[in-house]
């Protein structure tokens, strides 16, 4: 593969989760081109199993897409250094009023390589005990207990987009699907 | 679900790719925030399956990551009107260098909800025709034939981690896995 050289990283716009750049950068047939690179902190997402194999999940309005949507529980990290499995289990208690102590990887997504450099882990939590669901302030999260294959047939309808939630359920499908049917 | 009321949006910076907005937002609670919104026009991806089972991945190295990627065939709309199969068989088409008339629609995915409206229309393309790589002249691609199983493995392992790719091979294991087993 041949190399392409950064030759300029310039800030362009600094948000509240995101800060985006102009990069400019050498092509290996030694053109100059200008990218868009936008730097994200990183998150963490679970997965979180009843014991009856549902499904924890949340509906909430997201901005982007002027709808609700049907995800898994996720947020960021409240640092770049905080490891994102303590963001695991502080976001899945936050959101859901369930704690676990039993966290099992199940994979890591990078969201939007094109230009984000955002990356989740992904967890699978069980052993789901009740706590209390205690929301940032400005966060309205409703939780929604669904069968797995329930929200299979919802991401082959189109019905249920959300990249992280699509990719984790189908990874957790093909990877326990059998154990509950 | 309480309601989230747009107050303002304003331009913040226009890149290569992608539209940068300021949200200003009243919550149900009362609170006004600002929350990033990022537009992208859409984008298509595929899923290139051959006879012998082997997907046809592309290998490229990605700017906000610093590094080469694994992915499937994928790449965005011509205009904000293109219908996104059609962009999913030229995208085949120029990464591969193979053609499909067979196009089966598999999943939808919205890449990162939390503040871009992309969505990813992915599809399954069978019965390939070999014709010609045609790649954009600062585009840079390997195309990788990979067995579906070894992908399932560098998913769980963490070595496959581009979002869209992620969920369109586990969405493909758990509809079609057993069939090439």
């Amino acid at each position: 593969m041949e190399v392409v050289k950064r030759l300029k990283r310039e800030l362009k716009y600094s948000g509240a989760l995101i800060d985006i750049y102009s990069d400019t950068v050498e092509l290996p047939n030694g053109h100059i081109a200008h990218w868009d690179y936008i730097h994200h902190d990183g998150a963490a997402a679970v997965v979180p199993v009843r014991e009856d194999g549902k499904i924890l999940m949340v509906r909430q309005f997201r901005n982007a897409l002027d709808r609700e949507t049907l995800e898994i529980p996720a947020g960021k990290v409240d640092s770049p250094d905080e490891p994102k499995i303590q963001c695991a289990y502080r976001e899945l208690e936050e959101e859901t009023g369930y704690r676990s102590d039993n966290l099992e990887f199940l994979i890591s997504v990078n969201t939007t390589v094109a230009f984000l450099d955002e990356l989740i882990e992904i967890y699978v939590a069980r052993d789901l005990v009740p706590t209390h669901q205690h929301l940032d302030e400005d966060e309205f999260v409703d939780v929604v207990p669904m069968d797995l294959d329930e929200l299979c047939r919802m991401v082959y309808a189109g019905e249920l987009r959300d990249g992280k939630t699509v990719a984790a359920i189908m990874a957790y499908k093909a990877k326990y699907g059998n154990e509950n049917n």
